[in-house]
């Protein structure tokens, strides 16, 4: 039983899955005369963040969550991607980094000391167990989830089965 | 490092979170005199599945999750919830249920191998540890969001810090 097995492929997995929804949403906008801005700036409520921002957190959980339960430098990516294209590149990149990992870097990863922001004036410090399972898995996992509850309120047609990609 | 710190403590902080959240969903529904059952029929698209249905599916996804990771008998247990009270119930037995493991019952669940419905007339087979990665966390977190998405959208004050639950 290895500490990589339990977030790096469910990063990928969701990323990938990710990545094939955008497909369709750009398809289905140019199919109907959708600006893909419009898509792309669509938000369940308008207090909640737009597809854009969604899926730009959704790599940032999974960058950030690998970097910090390897130990290794925590990358910064600008948020600067306003079209699909730009969306996908994101998502790609984040898909190369995930996959540059070796399992053996996650081996300390469960006892592991994290301190992380959790505000904007705030450091946690949880160990890499409870920083994966408490924290990171969640917020990845709460933004691919909305990101496809956008796709899913704009009229995209995707389903469980894109959410949950190849199995 | 134990499997079980990988699955159970999850669903626990979950389904607390969402009991949270739709204690403010009911107090909010009760100020401004909207009927509870228009609040749980709510959905985020005519053709997904209202906040009962996704707060059942949370609940059988943990459930579930538990049971077949642990060996353990998958327990039955019927859709009949229509109140606030009900879901509540509901949880609270799911929570009940899951404190009742002990992490030693997932000390074989990475290689054990679990087969279980993945369609209507479909069975998959994979490893616990596929199991839990590729499908129970994605469904369980699916479910849980999708509710948070379905308060948000009826206006309830709930925000990320809410969604999360107690760090």
């Amino acid at each position: 039983m290895s500490f990589y097995d339990f977030a790096v492929p469910a990063y990928l997995q969701m990323l990938g899955s990710l990545s094939a929804s955008l497909k369709k949403a750009e398809a289905y906008a140019a199919s109907r005369k959708i600006e893909p801005a419009t898509l792309l700036g669509s938000r369940l409520f308008p207090d909640m963040l737009p597809l854009t921002r969604q899926v730009q957190l959704a790599c940032d959980f999974a960058t950030k969550g690998a970097a910090r339960l390897s130990g290794s430098e925590v990358p910064v990516t600008p948020d600067t991607e306003t079209s699909f294209d730009e969306l996908q590149q994101r998502i790609a990149k984040t898909i190369a980094y995930l996959k540059g990992f070796k399992p053996a870097q996650f081996d300390s990863a469960a006892t592991r000391d994290i301190t992380f922001p959790s505000g904007p004036a705030k450091t946690t410090t949880l160990t890499g167990q409870q920083f994966l399972s408490r924290f990171s898995l969640p917020n990845f996992y709460f933004h691919v989830s909305t990101a496809h509850g956008i796709l899913r309120m704009c009229g995209v047609d995707v389903g469980k089965h894109d959410f949950l990609g190849a199995n």
